[in-house]
């Protein structure tokens, strides 16, 4: 792959970088360059899980080292039990596996670590309490505000000192990037003012754009149906597709976001088409081979919404493929969630 | 010693205890019981540091085994520049030596731990992310407020941190009680609360009175006049004392609790008397027994302030006799407040 492939591969779908030049000055130095993605092993996985992954397996194929951090810690300072936290974790150490399977990922430049095995260390502590001091209060409030349950409501201690955490997890993984949803930007923003405070290099933080839910404006954790969970069945798939938010001549929704960010995406990569199948009497097959033909036809309303989301549904049962098949995955999930 | 007078001496010249039918059961017990006392590295050490010294004094003539934390990590947690800690550390370490010197203290029983080694450890931290799961910012905030300055005005995340660490302290130095002066209370009471939720067991916690400072209500490390330092001058401590609060008649001053908590404790126990040296003009020498005598003399204006401060200038410059022979402790104070 040559250069300029390799960055726009990087900077696919990308929302926002902040440090861009670096990135670029970086990636044209021909150096390894490195990034993580972190992940706090909280409620069930969601099918949104899929975003990440693809844009991991971009950065692997472009050459790049890679690592996911699964934070269980991070995850205990946002609420989840201590007692629960092993067993998410394995949960989700096997969810994410089995992503990138689907997704046929080259995992050889990927690295997977544990939080606690990360952290919990004399030379981490000390970096934390330096970071603290440094850090006020408000600060602290600010930047956990938008990514951190517990720093909202009646706030818990937990909730501040996870993103001097989430900062100090960048140097202790050897990176230079952090990748992650557009919805940890003040955390990755406070770890590039705040890292080079106790010496550390600051780094570049590549961000994706949020996804729409299902229904609402936003997939939500405590709204089942607007997000399809890992596990969910062929049935529920299909019950949650044809229940959302989709209505005919506005593309702006969860529907066609899955289509734009994922299942055209692999399409593309694949050279393969996305096909509407439709009886012959309202016109037969649709058949496209990138987001912007089918965006196009939904908003002159030649597409009509329940074949797309027909159509959408198959991609996704099809994707969800090696979950049902997956013995260890359902036991896994039981004893993180019973 | 017997129980009674060993219980009697424990207590002594203590304000409050949290936990005191624990204590008497604990004692009667007949088995090792041990406590801590911590403090930071900050400015430099005052007189007043005689007063807990005498304290720990008592403890380890009753039997118990004592531990004194100089907590470094502390003393960052509340402003002092990391760059520095090392080097406050050390001063302080010799200081207290010193004032356990003077005051003939068998030091058998005692056990100096530095704050650092016994906090940078994988267990520790995860202990302290435990506890800031179950800790409010406010239960945070407010339990710092009297103690921890960098919890004040516009608050670091260090200064709420601060308290926690002080609660695992007691589990980790693995003693049966915290002793302390009341600005800690707030402190001790959270551990004493907090402790049990993350399965440790609650400790009990012994606090000393304030002590009022030479001028003003209390010691201040910004006011110093307020203080007598452990290497003023002996011209330096007359002209303190000189200038305290000491008005005729009226014994709630800084100089009598000098008096009552310290000079006429050591001279009680050494059998020995407290001499007011006057022209025989003006009556002649006075002696004093106990701290009651002199208080009734005062109040009744039989003895009179200036010839009282002039004994006291006395006893206090022959408590620091030791601190103006080392060599050591003034290399130490210069490499570490220059």
């Amino acid at each position: 792959m040559d250069a300029k492939k390799k960055i726009d591969l990087i900077k696919r779908n990308l929302q926002e970088i902040v440090g861009e030049k670096e990135l670029d000055k970086k990636l044209k130095s021909g150096k390894e360059f490195s990034l993580y993605w972190g992940t706090m092993p909280t409620g069930a996985v969601s099918f949104a899980y899929f975003f990440p992954m693809l844009k991991i397996s971009d950065f692997l194929k472009a050459g790049l080292k890679v690592k996911i951090l699964l934070a269980d810690l991070h995850a205990a300072l946002d609420g989840v039990s201590w007692d629960l936290l092993e067993k998410r974790y394995k949960y989700y150490e096997r969810a994410i596996y089995l992503i990138l399977q689907t997704l046929g990922t080259d995992i050889k430049k990927l690295e997977f670590v544990k939080g606690s095995e990360l952290q919990l260390n004399k030379d981490y502590l000390n970096d934390l309490l330096k970071l603290s001091t440094f850090t006020t209060v408000a600060k602290a409030k600010h930047s956990a505000s938008e990514a951190v349950k517990t720093a909202r409501d009646n706030p818990k201690l937990a909730g501040l000192i996870y993103p001097l955490m989430q900062a100090l997890d960048e140097e202790y993984l050897k990176v230079d990037a952090q990748f992650a949803g557009l919805d940890q930007r003040k955390i990755l923003v406070y770890a590039r003012e705040f890292l080079p405070k106790i010496k550390y290099e600051k780094r570049i933080e590549l961000m994706t754009p949020m996804i729409k839910g299902l229904v609402g404006k936003q997939m939500s954790s405590s709204v089942e149906s607007s997000k399809i969970d890992l596990l969910d069945s062929e049935k529920i798939v299909k019950r949650k597709i044809n229940k959302a938010d989709c209505v005919a001549g506005n593309f702006e929704n969860g529907i066609m976001e899955l289509l734009k960010y994922l299942i055209m995406v692999l399409k593309e990569d694949n050279k393969e088409k996305f096909v509407v199948e439709r009886d012959e009497k309202h016109g037969g097959n649709l058949e496209y081979s990138c987001y912007k033909e089918i965006e196009k036809d939904f908003v002159l309303k030649k597409l009509h919404p329940l074949d797309l989301k027909n159509a959408v549904a198959k991609e996704i049962n099809f994707l969800l493929r090696n979950f049902r098949k997956d013995k260890k995955i359902k036991e896994l999930y039981r004893a993180a969630y019973s």
